[in-house]
């Protein structure tokens, strides 16, 4: 600790527990991405609100920067500490708060991992729908920082929707209490949807009243098999118009061969281009729309083969066919896009990146797949064991400069549910206008006045 | 059009349609709390966003205020124009403007109507599921611009959740398009809501693409009589532990006289203290389900007695005891307190206001009624005919900062649905901290820097 700025800190905060060996610089310095030689300053653990507002505070006397700190699971360098800021990492706060039955309300520290926050959910009989692959490692700060999407999107929305309170260190220090849990409220500016999103550059989220509901109805999971992917869209139709939906999600035949190679059951005896995994509440009406669904798609050709769930076991295994993906692609490294168009330009859009992709690609194999429901596609390609990964980014780099161009001719987002950070700052500009973008920074000024939070992150 | 401001708007604008007869600065001036007196500058009735664009930018250059006007069905006086304010009212931008099967979307221009947006969405076979007595005279960018609640709120949420883009003319004169009717999208600040309850101060909401979702399920309504307040949270409780309800509503028995003495049937042979009006979807399970929660709260004691609609006719019979009541009350102007509190803090919340209203209104007759399910309540306070307006007012302002105060001891908000606008401003304190309030100050200055737009309303 011989950095004068860590003494000033320690002098001012001497029970604050500071981390400066290298292990824990590199481990708190960066998130999934892997791009970015982490380089923070030191890592401070707070164990309370008061500890938080103090080191914001100190950092604004100190013109330190200041990177909020959850799981660091995110995908986009939303988390990442490369110049020298002090990492808040909030996972020694990670306490249920409180649980209210008539409210339906879970209140959490922001350092709890979403799991925790599930697990306490079904203790009191209810559910916090919020879900994902991460769920064990990710923190809610975190989750709430980039509205984190996932695999229920179709039928319980973005973490926005569930999110009815939040506690607030603004980049002046100042705690804000922003919600208050209120059903109806509607007294002013609603700075509580301002910071989900914000990736920790307008305040650092300190404990969150997350909204529950009704646990999910026993279900049924459905893989299907299709020839085509404007069959996909059609299928999609097909079944929402008879049955709601828990989740509608899609991979390709790359996608499925890694997943098995990485030790999945195969589904079918023969292989098809693309797969749906669909979920929905068991009862015997659904049933029967789910069937009289995949007749009439059979029927019309736009569904192969299909199998259903017959007990818990078998419906894990058919979602690992589509959850196991990002760990069975980890090994690659690959670059992620993650993109959003409207569902009703689903099929211009795909159509106009298949074939970009097959034209700009062709070298490095493609993995797709993604949340039909929501828009929602994920593209992941994988670098080849003798390229350099500098050589690898640059080029994937130029191929999403051409994306962003395709996704704003179709009205699309570059970032649907990871965030911007790093990974996707370059390419802000095809989804939110130079007016937004000026707004946006407006906007950062009033909250950060001093420009402390994560900067750099999603705007310069 | 003697003013010289309006002469130059003139020239700047020749084709914008301009009212300056008094009667139309009386009738755009104000809305229904009709306690200011309407003195407009003139009012603009643009046709297309150009125009409004181009009026914004003129009335900066000539720093002229502006009071972007909906339906004026508003009750906290946000589209008052009581200090020389330009209006621009959007009701010539009225258009259905496209409806997408595939997002469920309706896009709108801002000055339809909530009923003609509720129509559009059924002849497609799907809901615009916000819903209030209002529908057919406010305007979607009205609801919008306040996130209108209403009595569906407990099933479908607010406004807030139904809206999936905007576009908005800012203070500068900018038009920035927000949300994209993107599921996903996770690409820095969300100022589509942040424009969501600004009440005009941000920018003027001149397009919306609405979510659309299923239309309602046939429902049966339920008209419950309850000996006591308490019982209330109790009988909402058993009902909600056993079907979905679509909406929860209750009045007092001096609601339910007024609305009687304005030509409604009476539901019971004797009276009762407490009234609710419930809905649920009118399926066999349902039935059953609602039915045994009826018994068990007239076991409990909870419920005195009630009746199920066997029709619709008698179903709109049931739902007028409720919806009739603002407009039964309306001769007295009465004065309104719009407030929530979290659900789980009702029952203290009430009876602390019960006591406080008791005695601060001995004089005065007292109405309440509201939303349940979603903590809000309405207090309708009937001057006498002997009392002036203003000595009236003077008398519930008095109180309203007692009631305040209140609030703010049992964390609720001064507005759950009506907005700030003129009539909560001097209350917003109890609902926002100082610093949220020199936030929204600093987001003000970012949107509309010259401070055009609505000043005065929300905060000063």
């Amino acid at each position: 600790m011989t950095d004068p700025r860590l003494a000033s800190l320690n002098a001012a905060l001497p029970a604050l527990r500071l981390l400066t060996d290298p292990a824990d610089l590199q481990h708190y310095g960066r998130d999934w991405t892997r791009r970015w030689a982490p380089a923070p300053l030191a890592i401070a653990l707070p164990s309370s609100v008061d500890e938080v507002q103090a080191v914001v505070r100190w950092a604004n006397a100190q013109g330190v920067a200041i990177v909020p700190s959850g799981g660091r699971t995110g995908l986009s360098g939303g988390a990442v500490a490369a110049k020298g800021e002090l990492v808040i990492s909030l996972e020694r706060m990670h306490k249920v708060l409180a649980f209210d039955a008539v409210d339906r309300t879970l209140t959490v520290q922001a350092g709890i991992a979403l799991q925790t926050a599930q697990d306490a959910a079904r203790d009191h009989g209810l559910q916090y729908p919020v879900d994902f692959a991460s769920r064990g490692s990710c923190s809610i700060g975190g989750t709430i920082a980039t509205n984190a999407g996932g695999i229920r999107v179709v039928r319980y929305g973005n973490t926005r929707e569930w999110v009815a309170g939040l506690k607030v260190v603004t980049g002046s220090g100042e705690l804000v209490e922003l919600g208050r849990a209120l059903v109806k409220n509607s007294s002013g500016y609603d700075l509580r949807h301002l910071m989900i999103a914000s990736e920790g550059t307008l305040g650092i989220i300190v404990e969150a009243t997350l909204k529950l509901t009704d646990p999910p109805p026993p279900s049924n999971v459905m893989l299907l098999a299709l020839p085509s992917f404007d069959a996909l869209m059609q299928v999609f139709a097909a079944f929402r118009a008879r049955l709601q939906l828990q989740a509608f999600e899609f991979l390709t035949d790359v996608a499925l061969k890694h997943v098995l190679a990485h030790g999945a059951q195969p589904p079918f005896a023969e292989t098809h281009p693309y797969y749906v995994v669909t979920e929905f509440a068991s009862d015997a009406a659904n049933e029967s729309e789910a069937l009289a669904a995949f007749e009439q798609c059979m029927e019309q050709g736009l569904v192969s083969d299909g199998v259903i769930s017959a007990s818990d076991t078998q419906a894990a295994q058919l979602w690992r066919l589509r959850e196991g993906i990002t760990e069975s692609l980890a090994k690659y490294v690959p670059y992620k896009n993650d993109v959003s168009v409207r569902i009703s330009a689903m099929p211009a859009f795909l159509q106009a990146t298949q074939a970009l992709l097959g034209k700009q690609y062709p070298q490095f194999e493609v993995v797709w797949f993604g949340h039909i429901g929501d828009g929602n596609l994920h593209i992941n390609i994988l670098k080849p064991d003798a390229m350099s990964q500098a050589d690898f980014v640059a080029d994937c780099e130029r191929v999403t400069k051409l994306l962003a161009k395709v996704l704003e001719a179709h009205g699309g987002s570059i970032s649907a549910e990871h965030g911007i950070g790093l990974v996707k700052k370059p390419y802000l500009g095809c989804t939110r206008s130079a007016a937004e973008i000026a707004l946006m920074r407006g906007i950062k000024a009033v909250l950060d006045p001093n420009g402390i939070l994560n900067p750099g992150k999603v705007f310069d």
